[in-house]
C-alpha cells in the first residue's frame, strides 16, 4: 500500500479497544483506552512543543526538531481521528476541497486585512 | 501530480515573499509575509479549536467539524513547514521512520507507564 | 476597594448578557455573549503569545512583552471564570491551599521524575 | 503578608537555582533548573486542560475541576515571570493600567468588529 498515512490510520484503527488494541502493550491503545482527554491534551501540548522548535530555528535551532514536533502533532491528531471515526484522508479531501475553491484565500485575505484593519 | 500534500505544499512555496507571493493577495503570502510569530500563533490558536471540536463530537457535534479544524492546524503547519524550508513529506517520512523502528511504540509507552506510576 | 483582581472581576461580571453587558459597547460582553469558544479560543491563542513571548526573553526581547501576554491570558482566564460563575478568588483560594499541603510539591516531583525515568 | 500571589511568588524565588533550590526536592525548583521550554510547555499544556475543563462544565462537569486548571496555569505563568526577573505584581499592575485607560475596552471591541465584519 502506497499512502503513508492511510497506513499509520491503520495500525492506529488496530489499537481501539473495540479492536483488541492493549492498553499495556501499546502506546495508542492505551491513549484510546484513556479517552479524549488524554489525547486532546497531547494535541495543546504537541501544538506548543511546535511553536518552540520553531521559535529555536529562528536562532539556529535543528529544523529536524521542529519536523519532529509536526510529526507528533499530526500523529496525536490522528488518534483524535480515529476515535471520532474519521480518517486522515478526510483531513487530505477537505484541504483540497478548499484548494479547489476558487476565491478561497480571498476570502481569509479578506478576514485578515479587516482584522487588520481594526488595528491588531 | 498524485501527492495532494505535496502539490499544497507547492502552492505554498509559490506565497513566500522570495518567490513573489503578494501579500495582498495572497493568505498564505500574508501570513509569511509577517513572519514566524504571525503563523505560529495561529498553530496554538487551531490546536485549541480541534480540542473544542472534538469535545463537541463528545456531545453529538459534527465529526465534519472537527475534520475542517485538522485541516486547519495541518495547514497553519505546512505554512510553518515551508517557511523553515521544510516539506510535508519530511514529517511523513519521519512518521514513517519511527513506525519502522520495532519497540518505538513500547518506549513511548514505558514512559506513559512510568508517569503513571508516579501518581499522575 | 483594595484586591485589583477582584475589581477587574466586578467589571467583567458587569459585562455579563444578564447585567446589561452591550456586545456593541463592550469587548467583554461580547466574548460573553458569543460564548465559550469565543473566550475559551482566546486563552489558547494567548498562551501560544506567553510561550513566543518567553522564548523572545531568552533572545533579549523585552520583558514588557511577556507581562503584557500574561496579563492577557490571566484575563482571558478571568472571563471564563466569570461565565462559569467563578471568581479569581477561587484561584488563589486554590493556590494557597496548595501551598499549605504539606507534601504538594513533593508529589508534582516525585510525579516528574518517575516521568523522566520513563526516560522521557 | 498578605499578598498570597506575591508569597507564592516568594516560594517560587526561592526555588531558583541561584536561590539554592534543589531540582532533586523541589518541583518548582526542578522546572526552572531543566530551563524554559520545560515549563513553558506546561503552560500550553495546562491552558488545553482549561479549555477542556470549560467545556466539560458546560455539560454539567464540576466548576472545581476548572478552578483547579485555572490555578495550574496560573501556577505555571508564575513559573516563568519569575525565570524572567519578572512578578505577579506586574501582571496585576498592567491590568489595572488597562482598566484604567479609558477607550480601552473599546479599542478591543472595534478590532473585534473588524474581524467580523471581515467575515470571521
Amino acid at each position: 500500500m502506497s499512502d503513508p498515512l492511510a497506513r499509520l490510520a491503520d495500525v492506529i484503527e488496530s489499537r481501539k479497544p473495540a479492536n483488541g488494541g492493549d492498553p499495556d502493550a501499546s502506546y495508542v491503545a492505551r491513549l484510546l483506552h484513556k479517552g479524549p482527554d488524554a489525547f486532546l491534551k497531547k494535541i495543546g501540548e504537541e501544538a506548543t512543543e511546535v511553536v518552540m522548535a520553531a521559535k529555536d530555528c529562528d536562532q539556529g535551532g535543528d529544523p529536524k526538531k521542529l519536523v519532529g514536533e509536526v510529526a507528533d502533532l499530526w500523529f496525536h491528531s490522528m488518534i483524535a481521528l480515529a476515535h471520532y471515526g474519521l480518517k486522515p484522508a478526510d483531513v487530505i479531501a477537505e484541504l483540497q476541497r478548499r484548494e479547489g475553491l476558487s476565491g478561497l484565500e480571498e476570502k481569509a485575505l479578506r478576514k485578515a486585512q479587516a482584522r487588520e484593519a481594526g488595528g491588531e
